[in-house]
């Protein structure tokens, strides 16, 4: 059975709440339409969310040895965070980066992300249904590496 | 039925020739691919292909009337392109730009695309999996919209 | 008879179709009016379109010999094209360029004309009327040049 | 009965005085060949000109309440006055920038400039000329205005 | 008794006037609840307006002998003017730099002060409240002194 | 009876301490000084400092529903933090940012804050006093939003 | 037989024509002087010109299946496009870029070329000689290959 | 007996546990080789490690009262952080900044220290001997400071 | 009789009030002196100083024909006045810039001069001494010129 | 009998030594293959090597006088000498700037030359063979300016 | 016996005599330090300053057959020289780029080396002690090579 | 008797040879002429130079124990050289260059001298005389420093 994380940044505990940009459903229910995907296809899904640059260091260094891929929305970490370019660089499982909204179509600091050269694929633009693609890409990725 | 286009630019009909980044399959198989599942669900697809900048732009003018929505890879005209990017722009139906490789990862001029701005959603570095993932997602806009 | 020919590059098919800024007219009004003017001045006007960017050379430099002054509007192409300076650079007759819109209040990237250098006048801003103006001016210094 | 203001700033009192790229009237017969086009269309014309940025800007200002529209080359000013660049964004009248030559084939510093984002068209290169197509815009502009 | 002066730069007489950003009261009002402050606390108040760039740089100049500390607002001048940064470096005054706006949340070339290296502090985003604050400040600064 | 709030991150726990440029009083002093005359004004403060980028954005989203409004020095994150802007961004109340010296006067890396484009207003080099000064504008900004 | 593709691009067609840089020859003489020396050595030559980008990258997409080596002027393209880029990236042979005036002592945007890192080498300076050089080395290179 | 403290930030506790460029050795046996040193001169020796910027202050702080001199290894806190080269820059003791690699030869984001400026000393690419050789120097002077 | 004038811009009128590095002479010795070795060799010298740009303009403007050449120090509008670069650039007499310091070793916004270009020699760093030099060498060029 | 310089700057004498990217001969037999070139075709050849660039300029202006024409490949100073760049500007005969490899695919402070704005043409990534070539074009133009 | 040369470049010579920032010892006590420590554990040490950036490439290149590693400080040279780096590049022995000062605190022009990513370790900041610990990491590795 | 050297940097021994920019004079004749005048007013006067960076500065070296003051003109390691800035900093003399142009107005990688801010004076574009200048002004200040 398959054990993937879906780490979440700064302020993305609060998406859904003030009817913006980020969608439509607050933080719970987004995890809960994760989960529920999850356990239909059998697979053990952990979502972890911190407004700490250090605590999302720590989450990607323990899923060194306790989970199989990693779905990361770092938030305004994204685009500052050479800390974390490293954790993630040190971890050898498929991980995939999510944004909610288009950031390339934002603020000109928004658009460069110092964690894209150290992921395995980025999708940004597809709302919150761009987490659920990117756990079904996971999970076809693991499957194959699994053969 | 939905009409869909999907548009690939230059170099992009090479794809899988020469067991390279760009996945296994070569564009024949990709775009027998995406029929089969455009099939299945019963949408119109139309996967359309130059290395010409001016032909792109035909298509994408074209597309005002005859698409309901466009899936693109511009490949290298990505980052250079200010007609494309006007072309788009002018283009009222669900835009998502597709690239087979995590661009963000490469070459300095290849992170950077101009049509990022005017399209709905960005997807990287699925391999030509990128492609499938964008006609669902593209589907379920459509059906959104058409409630 | 002065041949005057008035070139127009990618998406100005386009102008006046999604009454933007580009002006109530849409092309073809555009392309009879200035048909009338010229008709009404005895001047030999040619009105040509194309969004491909070798096209538009391709008419540059037919001009050589067939025209006796451009009026050109490049579209995105001003602010990319190396090809279209030089071959505006090799066509020694009046050239002057046009822009619906005032480009310099607009994205940054389109506030750099690669053309500007090697024509000998500018008109943006003056919405549809620029065209006109343009014609207009064309003739007085071609009629200044015949004396 | 239109109230039109030509403001010019540093130096184009000495155009036509050294045979130079500027035209060969001076600025008396430049102005006086604007009078007369002004009597003959039956506008209220006034000529201004000086070396002082806080003089053109008290005419900007003063402008508000005294003229319909103004005409305005700043000579050197255009490329570093973001105090003529407020000035101008606080008069809600038709604003056209002329230049006599073609700014964007001349030195670097001399072809960006910062009063073009808050005036209305631009034009540069068609000599002394310039000031007449942009006077017959700005009657044609306010006639429509008046309606 | 202190001698305060409160200098402001190109087209802040015409705060108030067309219902801005740069709050309620015009520019006599202003002055006047500056002169009532003043009066109530035995200040000794003067309140310049210039748009020209030399007459702030003379005001600056004379209060070197005349005036106890200036609050200046520079305007446009702010962003470009390295003679008023010499004349406020000459000047061995308290001095304050007032922004009505908060300067940094608007355009780029607004964001940088030339003279913010050479006063003792920076208000900015208070609206014309900012001058009462910067005049309260002044006289606290001024009051130490005294001992 | 308005909640306000003061955060102050990284060292500045340590001001006054070493007779530094941040004034005499050390950080407990500068809190109960600010305690006093909220006391006085019937105002309920709090005042919390860390070193921690991730405190400061729980704590920015706490207020979000207890505080009314919030005085902000970021101190070293003011320069490089997007995840601190966008909480700042989500939250919908009075935001005040404050240094106590005149950051325009110092490193050039210093003199950019990611953080006033989303704030209301911003004081520097007042010295310790800023803060009181910032926190009289909050009250009289909060009661004429009460009215 | 060795069989080698001589591609030019936009404006190329004009050499000769106007006493230029470009040296005394017409586009067809360089061509007949090429197609001599070819004839001499027995190689089979193909010369080409297009003012199209899309047609210049056929071209090289078709040289893949039906060329040895290939010679390339791609004239404005030279310095802007990045799908020419990946073109020749995908051509595995030969690869000589020819530029008839020495580019790195002309207009600083001619002076770096995005082709230059895809091909093997680079001439540039000697006159429409450049050609003959480039072929040269190429049957040299082509011969100690076939070994 | 000197108290000398080693701070390692981010992804520090994971050296020698891939394999990597950062030596053989993982971080207990760093630390115990480290301690040993320690212990047979003498020293009182405190290694640290945190992946959060915010602790890595509060340590910093703290041995402005309770160490004798720091040696740091900021990992990539190093080239982003202003918060942690302010906590240094009010730590007057004695500051060794150590990086394993040659970062100079590294990413050119890697390349620049915003620490450098604000210690006494850096070391780079001696591979973990490095902390020993720095831990010599800081004995030196320490002893040095001490007559 | 050859007629020198000599330029001083912005704040110079205050040098040697004090004691800085302008030197010890205040402006009213300085134009003493001038005049005094102007008188020894029966050259008509006139001194002008004004805080002004406008003023300054029109002082060179007047030059054109009432001066045979001009020293020129613009104080801080040598950094920012293309309306001063044009001014002089029209004057067609000799013209040497003066600097009473080392402006190359001062702040970078010092170390530029908008104006060097169009002048025919410049010296800095010579003290109040370099007028002197200054006109040395004009005459010496006049003299020249005279014959 | 022509006499033409073949300049070889910094390391070139070190080629071959370690097969590595310039080529398989050493420097001596590079110096003999073109010494008998040169002597079958009656040309008078000198091969001049130094690390210092001092003496480089020695040789390239005591050519002025000895020489015909140079060849020169200035290794590692092509990127950074503005002395050799005057030199070489100085030098009124046919100049060829050589490199080995492709310099413009290599790091990019290799891309920029210094010289080629000043030599007649360049020539790189042909290998050794590049210094054929250049001699043979150098007689060839040699010849041409006999007539 | 190892055979290790110290290599010192321009003004280092004069390190000492002016009791500046480079240290107490003069460069001849430096060597004589070096000699010492290099007689006692049985190494054979060569010490080589000079001023001239050939005489120190002919230096590195003897190295490669007399010398088993480098110690290099190249002053001046550091951060200018293309010729050194490509020299140090060909050089396969241990190399260690010593810098008596922190030249990350200095200008900034000083920040940056060419030669460190051509270096094993740098070492800046520990004064003349940085070649000490420089030689001592030099044996080390040798006879780790050794072995 | 006052000892002063001038010294004069690469390819400035070949002014006036071809009737440049540089002034009628020859080098020699120049020598002589400065010569004389250091006869006339009784000054040892040393003049040299060279193409060699490293000659340079063991002159400039040399005359901090041989020479009052040095008179410098470095041609074009003017721009280059933090070697020969080194230098000159650790030179407690007075030092003064000169240009012969104006080289502000000349290419933009020729404005810029690394050199100006450690001389302490600067002169440009008086052509040969330059020197004259110079040379008088440091016997004046030399004088001055002597009482």
């Amino acid at each position: 059975m398959f054990k993937i994380w879906v780490l979440n940044g700064p302020n993305l505990n609060l998406i859904g709440e003030r009817g913006k940009i980020y969608g439509d459903d607050n933080y719970e229910q987004l995890t809960q339409t994760l989960a529920k995907i999850a356990e239909s296809i059998a697979v053990q899904l952990t979502c972890l969310q911190s407004n700490s640059e250090g605590q999302l260091i720590d989450w990607i260094q323990a899923a060194r040895h306790e989970a199989d891929g990693i779905i990361l929305n770092a938030g305004g970490y994204t685009h500052t965070s050479v800390a974390l370019h490293d954790a993630l660089d040190l971890l050898d499982k498929p991980k995939i980066e999510v944004h909610i909204t288009n950031i390339y179509a934002r603020e000109s600091f928004r658009q460069k992300s110092l964690l894209s050269p150290v992921v395995n694929a980025v999708i940004a633009g597809f709302g919150q249904k761009g987490y659920i693609l990117a756990l079904e890409h996971m999970i076809t990725t693991l499957k194959a590496q699994d053969k």
